[in-house]
């Protein structure tokens, strides 16, 4: 390519760096965005800015929104007392697709993992901690991964609440799965079938 | 997701749109973006933005720059007498990539379609026979895909340009593919083909 698409080099290279995508499939999408510029192009461009500039984590949960406490949070209607715990805020939005579960959630921003040398103060596990102690909480629904991090974070956390109820998603969840591969159905039936801990 | 978030459901649908991507890869991707906020969100807004505003084609031969004319057809080491034409500015990248060709190119902007009623117009076919007329062109290599369309469209041009030179590509076995993998249609034209050792 030639010195005067640099700015185009530039974009692809950005693109490309995305979960999902490689640098064929940058090109692919740049030059779609190209051709559909008015479309596609620059309203992307808008939409980021706004979201870079907007988007911020909820203080309380780690959900993703526009404001320090999250919708979900903030709705008397969601203070059903239970507590939904899952890894990412792609599990969270799973988790709402299914519209199975009706109460708050807590976004952990990964699990415990001894090779990553992620410990529970790298995760958002003390906050969990707190908010059980402030809010009226009946249940805890661990909806952890079935990997042996997910599995080891979700031991973790049971432990640090006795005498609070902890279940987590029945198996269903086919092992070495990720939460927000699955369809609606398996989640439903996976939260259904929650055994306690 | 709740109502906080329109900004971030706008820019899932955007990039769920772009070739390559669903829903999922959008979300998965947006959600890569957030946490990676100053280098990745910022910059890809950043990036399209002005490639949204200084990106052109190429007056002469369609190809994408920020000039009316690009460096391919600006330098002088491009005048070869050789033209190379394909389909889409990828194409056109692919080609620069094996950086086998040293001549100049021109973009078709696709092949012709009875099915979708695209005729030489909707091309740039008029803008290929004008530039055999203008420059001194020794050879057109036809570089289309071996689809019906593609095929359609190289004996179109082929039939338009008496007197010059006109070659395609060989069609064979993709290097390192193995025949197992390939279709019946390149088989054949492989077989078709075929050269003494
Ligand atoms: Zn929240
Ligand atoms: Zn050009």
């Amino acid at each position: 390519m030639s010195n005067d698409t640099d700015d185009l080099d530039n974009l692809i290279a950005l693109m490309a760096k995305l979960p999902g995508l490689g640098p064929r499939s940058a090109r692919r999408a740049v030059l779609h965005m190209i051709k559909k510029r008015g479309l596609v192009l620059l309203p992307l461009a808008e939409a980021m800015h706004r979201v870079g500039t907007t988007a911020r984590e909820c203080l309380n949960c780690g959900n993703i929104g526009t404001k320090d406490i999250c919708d979900i949070c903030e709705s008397p209607k969601r203070a059903t007392g239970e507590i939904c715990v899952v890894e990412d805020v792609a599990d969270l939005w799973a988790m709402e697709r299914s519209q199975v579960f009706k109460g708050r959630y807590h976004v952990l921003g990964g699990t415990l993992s001894a090779l990553d040398a992620i410990g529970p103060d790298e995760l958002r596990i003390p906050k969990l901690l707190d908010r059980i102690k402030v809010e009226d909480i009946s249940e805890v629904i661990l909806a952890l991964g079935a990997t042996i991090d997910g599995q080891t974070t979700a031991h973790y956390i049971a432990d640090q609440l006795p005498g609070v109820k902890v279940t987590s998603l029945a198996q269903g969840v086919p092992v070495g799965g990720e939460l927000d591969y699955l369809d609606d159905g398996t989640i439903t039936a996976a939260l259904n079938a929650r055994k306690a801990l």
